[in-house]
């Protein structure tokens, strides 16, 4: 009975709800671009917001567990297979935004490949657009708790709670601070 | 039917949840003042907390994109017209804070016009109540994602992400870091 | 009438929702040890993931206003009485994380007991596991908006908003920054 209910719970439930919502989404987004490359897990809270299309891509085995928020403003947003969102990240994207493989992405992230315009006086801030950067994280890198990136992040990199990325952080490091400093160079792998 | 799904996806639908909403907000704490001077988009997650009373006052045109938290505790939160909250941003006013138009408060972005009193060791810190600093956010500000806002912001000044502004930041300049520094100094307007 | 509908939103509607949220909980959970020592809030979003079971003990009148999330990969998480959580804390816990009594946990406040761990260049982040160690948070703490935990923060202690505590923080200080450094000693309390 206890082994029963704890399978309806964490696999039965989440399973069917994640199909719902996933079918709930394309059927409510005609004009974007929406392509699952397999089995994907839509928790609760999961947002789409392209009120004028933009294309996401997901790879296999990609888990949103819970309130992940994307915003596309005719953006093109791909994502890596095994690449795991936890809670509340928001991904806001104007032009290009590549997500790698086996990424961790923790709890409250926002990624962002743009900043407001914000240097003429005379034009209100809302009306000036924006400067889009597209972005790209690299395969295995791992965002942590409240990381807030608005540059490349190289693959296996690790970038620290709340720490702010505005220059590149390149593959085999760790970065935190705000702005986002290299504090340690990883081993990079033997050659086979 | 795809302009018409889109349509009503991005248009219909979100305009008369946001119309319920309104309605079930104001029905449900009589006890606030509350009032809407326009058109106001309130989007899913919208939370009113204010057990004690106070005062909303929001401009035409503000935007609660998703998961906005308003915290009263008898306090006066007044937002300016066309002022966008994107994604899970809380305010907590006990005495007074004022945003002004057109201002952008991206996600998780935190606004409060006290600190806990914590020095007193005599007393629990729940019990030592508030220091109380009513906060004013100028103009055609933004607060970039999780700022966290403890001072007052001046018109078009911009608050970098993950910063902490805990003394008030002048106008027409951009402050960033934990606490907050003016970084770089913006061109104002030129005389008309 | 309006007397009537503010305790009705406020006193009895709450009252009833959460009474429903901690019997659904402990429904959906037999493999969890969970424990709840008197009346306790459970306010809405509140989210419970333990797919390989834990322990949850939770004092009396403890506060869980929205989406709290407690994520238990076999671990053991106590509350003690009194503690409040705003909105929007993440809990994520391995091996134990004791959190004390009369603490505030404040807005998108992350507490975790374990780093990934991603030296090895030659296995996927996801694949090598946590280094954890246990976390213990002081009675009367407070933890401020956004900060993130990641070592022991003594009793009475005060973490700004934003911080990162990589290092314990000790009793009666306020901490601050990323890495968060102790920036104040606080008064003890005075000999009975």
């Amino acid at each position: 009975m206890r082994q029963l209910l704890r399978r309806l719970t964490y696999l039965r439930v989440p399973r069917l709800m994640s199909a719902l919502r996933k079918r709930w989404l394309i059927l409510r987004h005609p004009h974007v671009d929406i392509r699952f490359d397999g089995p994907v897990q839509i928790g609760p809270g999961f947002t789409l917001f392209a009120p004028e299309g933009g294309a996401l891509h997901v790879g296999p085995y990609v888990e949103f567990r819970r309130d992940f928020v994307a915003e596309l403003h005719g953006g093109t947003l791909t994502i890596g297979g095994g690449t795991v969102f936890t809670y509340g990240a928001v991904v806001q994207c104007s032009s290009r935004i590549d997500i790698g493989a086996r990424c961790v992405v923790a709890h409250a992230v926002t990624i962002v490949d743009g900043n407001h315009r914000f240097r003429d006086p005379d034009v209100p801030v809302l009306a000036q657009g924006y400067d889009l950067r597209p972005i790209t994280i690299g395969d295995d890198a791992t965002l942590l708790a409240k990381a807030t990136i608005i540059a490349d992040v190289g693959a296996r990199a690790v970038v620290g709670a709340n720490a702010v990325v505005t220059k590149p952080v390149p593959p085999f490091t760790v970065a935190a601070g705000a702005p986002a400093r290299v504090i340690e160079e990883l081993r990079r792998p033997s050659p086979a």
